[in-house]
Order: structure tokens, then C-alpha cells, then sequence
């Protein structure tokens, strides 16, 4: 049992232009399961230093960072853990006794992702998108030692950018490119207005081995979909929120729950 | 039944120099029994000009003030409500889209009981106390149309200066001292060190028809048991605990409770 909030409990909360549920409700599941004396909230802000300088004052112990803020609350902060220095993009803040330090748990988990899914670093790959995500999989593939990759971006500048960044080459459309990776980091696919495209052509799909959306809303994209059909191993979005959420948790208590815990907890925070 | 924390949950907090528990648990048992979207937690800090600027850029909707904030954080808010404006002390404050209004909710319980208990501005009293709840009592007790009165201080200049301020006399010590309404706003009485001695002399107290304690733990101080054995009538601490803490939910919330669920949350906050 939990206990109830009183003065030592520890408060985590989200920044974000519009705050969502899937946090809140992995957390608290989370913290109901453990017994542990924390309680989360999601926030918004229109100011972005006050809410800092609230959270160190307060003693708030962590903080999500989602867009559009990722970028601009570095400079707010009193360190950056290597995987947000590696992308220079903050989506967790850890706070120790008023010593804000940022983290990005979204580069930990696709590196963690590629990893258990034992991906050569010798496999070239398509990567489409040039936004914050796409930046934070062209860091983890160039700092897993990837040489050979694109990044897709009908954007050139944005594209080209991002390309020379991590080492890599540009196209400004997948049609008639292929690789045994191949990445999605754009919204395509995702609930909305982009629901029904494909990120990629279904040849590309066909042609490739394993096939990363990024999207984790639907958790079965067309581009999932179709991968699956054509017997692809896939890595999904779903996996990406839930691993980089756990490992927000595991930094926030210095606890890391069961995997059968971290299942129930990503069950539950999924149905809303 | 309230609902699980989410983007919408409003978040109520205190600040003190030492966070006790009884806040958290009035606040969230009647929020738990009125089925409110509202969480309510204790707070220090070491920064209370960046803890006020992150209440105002996190929309935390209200903040108990306790010692030592009160008179600083005034020139932190937008304005004060005439509550907090008569004894310019704040132990509220309400958040309306980022405008912070200072209230002083202490002043509203002290200004109800004496209301309820039906005592006529004619009747003479002794204050004991120079502190900020003696300045609050003093200052209803002005408002209310009081004239003839004694403040008792053995701290001569912080005495005359508040007896001054409110238009009433001045004493060093209770002996010999006699009026139909007594007041303790010292920690005579209280957990700790002075748990054992009593505020007023027992002559006093014997003369006296009205004896008030604002000292709220015990609930019992020796001044209430000597008064309530010599059959006085008795205004204790602990209903200007209450009502104060329930005038902030009521501030808060806009929603005022049923007297059984007030008395309920009361029990439960104070059975720590």
C-alpha cells in the first residue's frame, strides 16, 4: 500500500504545451504497486524559467520535458547527462537537493531498443524524419558506430542538417531507397491527420529486416502493420514510450520495478 | 469516488519552514470524500521568491502559507484580499490564471467564532501574545468594534507596538488581571516545552466568561481544562485550525462541505 501524501511525499510531474495522461498514470500505477511514498502530475507552463526555478525551489525530484520545451530548458539547467548532451535535447530532469542535471531517456531507450534487438552495428539504414526524435535515432545509430544510413527528409535544409550532423547521407524521399533498417520518426501513421500514410513505400518494407516506427499512437501503424504482415521483426513506439518512461522511474525513485509491474503499468496507462 | 491524477487534476500545496501533516490529510480526505480532482501536498524551501514564481507558472491552485512566509511573500503576489490587508500577514494564497491573491484565513475563523459565540463588542479583553496570531486576533477584534482591551506582553516593545497599532492597552504580565474574554495567542500551553503551563493566572480565568486558546495542540491545553472545569464557555485552537484550513478548501475549491464531512476530515487530519 502506498502510503498516504504527507511532507516527505516526493512529487514528479511533466512539462508540456499539452499535457497527456500516459505519464501520470504510468507513475502513479507504478508508485500504487510499490508502495512508494511519490505522487505524479502533468503540468503546462507559459513560463518556461519560473516553472524551473519552481521546481528546484520546491524540491520537486523530476520533471518530463516534452515539447516544445526539450531544446530551451538546457539552458535552465546545471548539467546534461551524456544522453541529452549526446542530442543536446532534455526530455527529464533529475533534481538532487536543488542540482538540476537533464537526461533524455528517448536516446537511452532506442539505444537500449537496437541493442536488445542486436542490431550490427554494420546494418545500414533509412532513417525518415529530421525533428527531435529523428534526431535522437541518428545519435544513438552514429554512436553505436553505424556509418552507412540516410536520413529522409522532404525538408533540405532540415534534412541535409541533421545528416552532416551525425555523419550520414540525405535524400529527400524514400521511394526507391532501401536498407534492412529502415526507421520511421515522422508523424506519419500517426492518429490524426497522417492516420492512413505509410512512411515508407511497400516495397522499401518489403525489402528491409527490421522495421522502427517511432510513433506510439496508434500502437499498430500502417507501417507496423504492414511490416508484420510481410513476417518483418518490428520495434514499435509503444516500446520506446514505455522503456524511456520506466527509465524516468528508475532515475526519479532508484527503483526498477519487475518486468511484469512495468507491463501492467504501460497496460494501464495505455487505456484511456 | 475522485478521480486518478491527471493532466486536469488541480494541485493544492503549503509552504513551511517545518511541513506538518495535518493540511495534506484535511485537504485530501475531503477531496477523496467529495469525489474532487484536486491533490493537496506539503512543501518547504530555501527560495520562497522562486517557489512563488513556480506556483504562478505551474497553475498550482492554491498555497498555505505558514511561518516563517507570511509577511514576505506579500510583495511576491498580485494583491491581498481584506483579510490578509487588516493584519498584512498572509496564510493563503488563491492562483486565478497566474494573478496570486494573498488571503489571511486565520483572521476569517478567529472573526466567525467570535461571531458564533455571540460576543458584543462591548466586552473587554486580555490578549496574551505579540505574535502573528495575536496580531490577527487583535486586528478582528479592532474590526469588530472592541475598545476596551489589554495586550500582554513581556517583550515590551513588540507589546506596546501591536496594542498601539489596533488601538488597545498594554500590560507586561496577566497577573492581576481581570475581563469577560480571555484570549491566549502565546505558545503557553502548548507540545514542548511549555506544555504544562498555563496562559493566564486561574484567578483570571475564574473571573473570566469567555477564555479562547489558539494554541491547537494539545487540543486540551491546561488553559481549556481549567476553564471548561470552572464552567466556562471556550473557543479552542483547534476550531481555528479547522475552519481556517476549511476556509482555504472552500477558497480553493469554491465548493463548501457538509459539517459531517468537515468534522470527518478534521478527525482524520488530527489522528497523526
Amino acid at each position: 500500500m502506498k502510503p498516504p501524501i504527507g511532507p516527505k511525499t516526493q512529487l514528479c510531474m511533466s512539462l508540456a504545451a499539452r499535457p497527456g495522461n500516459f505519464g501520470s498514470r504510468f507513475h502513479n500505477r507504478l508508485y500504487e504497486g510499490l508502495g512508494l511514498d511519490f505522487i505524479y502530475k502533468a503540468f503546462t507552463t507559459t513560463d518556461l524559467p519560473a516553472a524551473i526555478g519552481g521546481i528546484r525551489a520546491l524540491g520537486i525530484r523530476g520533471c518530463a520535458i516534452s515539447m516544445p520545451f526539450k531544446e530551451e530548458v538546457i539552458a535552465l539547467l546545471d548539467g546534461l547527462a551524456p544522453s541529452a548532451a549526446a542530442i543536446d535535447s532534455v526530455n527529464t530532469i533529475v533534481n538532487e537537493s536543488g542540482t538540476l542535471t537533464g537526461y533524455n531517456t528517448d536516446y537511452s531507450a532506442i539505444a537500449t531498443l537496437l541493442d536488445e534487438a542486436e542490431i550490427s552495428p554494420a546494418t545500414p539504414f533509412l532513417l525518415h524524419g529530421a525533428g527531435g526524435m529523428a534526431k535522437a535515432v541518428a545519435a544513438v545509430l552514429r554512436d553505436r558506430g553505424h556509418k552507412q544510413g540516410t536520413v529522409i527528409a522532404r525538408n533540405e535544409a532540415k534534412g541535409r542538417a541533421l545528416a552532416r550532423t551525425y555523419g550520414f547521407a540525405w535524400d529527400h524521399a524514400p521511394e526507391g531507397l532501401y536498407a534492412p533498417l529502415i526507421i520511421n520518426a515522422t508523424p506519419l501513421g500517426m492518429a490524426g491527420a497522417d492516420a492512413d500514410r505509410l512512411a515508407f513505400p511497400t516495397e522499401s518494407i518489403k525489402a528491409a529486416e527490421i522495421v522502427f516506427d517511432v510513433v506510439a499512437l496508434p500502437p499498430d501503424t500502417p507501417l507496423l502493420h504492414t511490416a508484420r504482415e510481410a513476417g518483418k521483426r518490428v520495434i514499435s513506439g509503444v516500446d520506446v514510450a514505455v522503456l524511456q518512461a520506466l527509465e524516468q522511474f528508475v532515475l526519479y525513485t532508484g527503483v526498477r520495478p519487475e518486468p511484469g509491474l512495468v507491463e501492467d503499468a504501460a497496460r494501464f496507462a495505455r487505456c484511456v
